[in-house]
This record gives structure tokens, C-alpha cells and sequence, in this order.
């Protein structure tokens, strides 16, 4: 059963996206923000068919669906006041304080796992949802409304995975909490070790770049999921530890150590295979790269270029469906470009 | 003055470079590997003019420069067991263990702090050093020999950067061994937490994609450097611990951790600019980005495109000179392509 009458409060990155979903499928989007340029350029990108005035002109609007589209603070606070009898959502990173703190009779905690380096209604997009995993927690909600929230995610072409609030905040605090505190940690490290940055390689780049984002927007993650988040760090500690001992042991201590972790991060992208292209340090080559996909038409997870720290070429790696792989390894080939192993 | 007569024991990556460079600058190279593949890959590649049928044969050709290609530990042995007498210069990733190993008399331990994701001399580039950093260390080499490393450095188009042994040692301690067992650490964690690499999103694989890399490798790095990375390690510690006090904390305490790392982290790309532009999930529009790059034949530094996990378009950042950052963005827009900020 499609949903109709939608209303968004919250009209950034995420909620300006499901409102060009919902659209695209049909429904009537009415949004507010508390920021009246994010609601402005939500209306621009065509994510909102009506801006509300205020809160409560978007509540009497969402007849089948309230989407809260906000931070996690923000939204304990809005689903702890909020008067709304009618199928209610929200997206926030961190799930158990929400389910906590909420008092509406049809609420049902979401969590999208997809997202953009970059924040606001402006890089929305009807399809940043397709294919990605979209966490939907169980507690305090009915199987009806659990099945039509399932169908919303669905019809946004995410894939529901249903869990509880617990499960969810001990999980995301492991893969994205704690990669965070992490990559500011070792920015902090390497910040006190005179000159060190200044021979920082192409890793610690991609180790680190998560430590440029905004602290206002982590601080909240980071505190709204503290426990969880305290016990991640403890254990991360505890494999720290374990590694000190392992540098001054064996070779084989050591080895095993970082065997165990690359079967792991293997597993990750079993599900896709990689292609690498060695690209020579002149205007072109990228264009053969973009030609050959083109000619393919493969379905392209990541590419990542890394070059020398300043220059010199660099090799390409492309992330596609398994399947895939030769098909593109040879349009890539065809372009006159070297693959390597 | 050109260096005319070269011998590279070991040819993979780092040494097939540095051949191919100096035969472009009219040297002739005597190359030999213990791994008769790698040997005739690098002759393949162009990378060495004679293969020598062992170590002793690369020295008596080696007349104005020895360069050794080899990983630490196979570096400290060389250095402490090879009779030469004439110029001889390492590129191992741990210089305080070689240069205390070394008993040649005109050696001059080196680091060219650029590499590639990929081993071995099919990835081979004359260009791979261009306008990287290039550390010479200065511990018991003469003026003149360090004068002559230089000019071998600078005419691979590279910047040399004098330092000491412990110095380099212990900063990469700090900005590359450092980050490969904390990438191990964060995998580990990971592991131990049931149905969280399920929801693992871009910024975990990011920072932990050289968890994936050779352990025999990095054993050799961490073991040899091991005093220096065991120091890091430790400051690490501290500094999670602070962390740890400031998530039960107040949010300016936290806030204000978050915000130094920022800070330090932006220092690290002042000398690129960025461009982000959002790419619809269609074929084509990797091949518009490679056609304005084309164009406009600015410099790119990295590249990188991160989908939502399993598709959904995606926001592709591309890392340039700041001077050239409005022309490239200009020249997206000509093709049609959205630029987010």
C-alpha cells in the first residue's frame, strides 16, 4: 500500500532524499526545517511538494507517514514531545535513546546505512538509498506497522534489516563511532611527533580523512551512544594491547595477529571484486577509464586514484559485482590501459 | 653529474622504478633479483638493460651507484655483508636497524615515501617519484656522498629530504606503521562484534582497507622498527584514554578533542583543493567526468568515489591544486554534472 500524505520534518541530506523517493512513487510531501535555507533548498531539488510554516502544519499534513529527518539529540527530544497518532519514522544514527525517549503510539526507529561525505538537501538524491542495507528496530513496534515501514524502506529500494535498538547502537558504535575517535586519535598521535606529518603517504590520508569532518555533528553521535561506544573503545584497547606484546614476540605472533584481521576485511568485499589500472601522469587517461565504463555499462561500487603523494601517475581501483570483473578488466584493456594485479 | 653505470639488486616496485628513470637519463642498469619472475618482469617492463646471473655480477657492474631494492630485513643483511666500495643507497621503509648494520663504506641510506597498493615491476613507473618527498638519511654518510644521492633523487623528480635515521624511524612509526596495526585492531574489534561488519559503511572500509595487505610485509616493517612503533602505540593509548574520560565527559571537553584533530587534519590537504560533484546512478558519467578532466588537463591528486554500500549513485571527490580547483569545477558543470559543496 503506497503511501500518500507525507510530511518531513527535517529536510536535509537524508530527508530531502526519501522526500524525492516518496515523491517519485507518488506521495505529497509537506516539509519543515528548523533551518529555513535547508528547507528552501529541499523545495529547489524537488524533495517537498508544500513548506509547512512550522512543526505542526507538517504533523496534520503526514496522514500516512511522519518522517523525522534529525540529528540524534534533536530527534529524542522530537519524538519525546511530539503529539502524533499516525505511522511516525525516524532516521537517526543512534537508536536506543530514541526508542527511549519516544512517546507516540506508532513509532518505529530507522537507521538508512547510506550516506554522502556531504551534508544538506543539496546532494540529494531519489536513488541514495538503492540497494543499501536501511536498520529497522523492532522494540515497541506493532508487526503492522513494522511491515508498512518495511514497505516504505522497500520502495525507496533499501533492503530492511530488522533488529533490536540494543544490536544496532553496540554495532554502528564498532564500524563508524569508533573508526572516528580513531582517526582523530591517530591525527592527535601523529600531531605531537614533529615532522611526521609532513611524510604522511597516501594511507594515512585514507586512514585519517574521516577526522576533517564536523565535530558539532560526532559530538552528538558520540555521546547520544556513549556506552555503547565506551565499551567499543575498551576493546579496541584490549587488542592494542595484545598487539604491543606481539612486537616484541615472535614473528609468527605478530603474523598471526594481522592474518586473523585481513581474513576478516577480506570478507568484507568478497561480495566484490577489484580491478586495478595503472594510469601514466597525463590528461586523457581518466577519460579512457569513464569510456570503457560507459561502453560496459557495469555496475560500479567504488573507484578510488591514489597518487604519489605529488604526483606521478597512480593506479586506479575499481570496485564491481564479481561477474563483472573481466568484462571490465578487458573494455579497460581495450582502451590501451595496463592492468595490474 | 648523470650517474652512467647502475646495478639494482632486487627489481620489484621501488627498484624497477628507479630503473626505468635513470635509463630514460641515459644510464645503463645491471639488475638481479632473487625471484627469476620478478627479474624478467622488470626486463619486460624496460626497467634493466643486463640481468645478471647473481648478487656478484650486479657489483662489479655497479660502478657509479648500488642501488638495493629489498624489504628491511633483507636490507640489513645486505648491507652487513656485501664488499663495495663504490656509491650505495637502500630505499628500505626502516633506516636506524640499516644504517647500523651497514659496514660499506659510501653507503647512504634512503626512503622515497611513495609507493602503490600493488607489488613488483609490472606496476613499475619511471614517474612513481615524481614530486614526492624523498628521505636521505644523513647518519655516517660524507658531504659528497649525500650530495650525489641527492642529484639521483632530483633527477627520478623527486624532492630529497635530509633527516636522520631516528628520525624518520620514528615519524613513520607514527604515520604509517601506526595506522596498519590500528586498521588490524579496528578489523579485530569488528570481528568480535556479531552483525556489525554487516553494517559496515564507507568510512570503515576506508579505514580499513590496508587491513587487507601482505602480513608477511608488514611483520617485517613493524619487527624491524619495532622500538619506535611501540612508542607510538603507547601514545595512542594515551590518547584514546583521554577520549574515553571525555565521552562521560562534557560535550565541550569532547568537542574540543574532535576539533584539534580537525584542525591538524585540514593542515594535511591545505595544498589541495577539493571537488565534490554527485554522480547519478547511470552509465556515463564517470566518462563526463573524464572528458572535463581531459579538458582542462589540470593535476589530480586523488580520486575518490564512494557509492552508498551496494549502489545509488554517489559523490565522487576529486583532489586538486588549489589554483585549479574553479576551472575543473567549472568545467564539470559544462558537461552537466551537479557540483555539491
Amino acid at each position: 500500500m503506497p503511501v500518500r500524505d507525507v510530511g518531513i520534518l527535517g529536510t536535509g541530506l537524508v530527508g530531502a532524499s526519501i522526500g524525492l523517493g516518496l515523491r517519485s512513487g507518488g506521495a505529497r510531501v509537506t516539509g519543515w526545517d528548523p533551518d529555513p535555507d535547508v528547507l528552501h533548498q529541499a523545495i529547489d531539488r524537488g524533495a517537498v511538494d508544500i513548506a509547512a510554516s512550522d512543526e505542526a502544519a507538517v504533523l496534520a499534513a503526514a496522514g500516512d507517514l511522519l518522517v523525522i529527518g534529525a540529528p540524534p539529540a534533536a530527534t529524542c527530544d522530537l519524538v519525546g514531545r511530539l503529539d502524533h497518532g499516525q505511522l511516525t519514522m525516524d532516521v537517526a544514527g543512534v537508536k536506543a535513546p530514541v526508542v527511549e525517549a519516544n512517546t507516540m503510539p506508532r513509532f518505529v526507529g530507522t537507521h538508512p546505512m547510506a550516506g554522502r561525505e556531504v551534508a544538506g538537501p543539496a546532494a540529494a538524491s531519489a536513488v541514495l538509498f538503492r540497494g543499501a542495507a536501511w536498520v529497522v528496530v523492532t522494540d515497541g513496534a506493532s508487526e503492522g506497522d513494522l511491515a508498512a515501514v518495511g514497505g516504505v524502506v522497500t520502495s525507496l529500494g533499501a533492503r530492511p534489516v530488522l533488529t533490536t535498538a540494543a544490536e544496532h547502537d553496540q554495532a554502528v558504535a564498532v564500524v563508524s563511532h569508533l573508526p572516528q575517535l580513531v582517526a582523530a586519535a591517530l591525527v592527535a598521535t601523529a600531531g605531537e611527533t614533529e615532522g611526521s606529518i609532513d611524510l604522511a603517504a597516501g594511507s594515512f590520508r585514507d586512514l585519517t580523512r574521516v577526522a576533517a569532518s564536523d565535530p558539532a555533528l560526532w559530538v552528538d553521535l558520540l555521546r547520544t551512544n556513549r556506552v555503547a561506544v565506551t565499551a567499543a573503545l575498551a576493546s579496541l584497547q584490549a587488542v592494542l594491547g595484545e598487539m604491543t606484546d606481539a612486537l616484541s614476540g615472535s614473528d609468527e605472533m605478530l603474523a598471526a595477529m594481522l592474518s586473523r584481521s585481513r581474513a576478516v576485511r577480506r570478507g568484507l568485499t568478497a561480495r566484490a571484486a577489484t580491478v586495478r589500472v595503472a594510469l601514466a601522469d597525463q590528461p586523457g587517461e581518466l577519460a579512457k577509464v569513464g569510456h570503457a565504463l560507459q561502453v560496459v555499462a557495469v555496475d560500479v561500487r567504488d573507484i578510488q586514484l591514489r597518487h604519489a603523494p605529488h604526483g606521478g601517475g597512480g593506479v586506479l581501483t575499481v570496485s564491481v559485482r564479481p561477474g563483472d570483473a573481466d568484462t571490465l578488466s578487458r573494455a579497460l584493456s581495450d582502451e590501451g590501459l595496463l592492468i595490474v594485479d
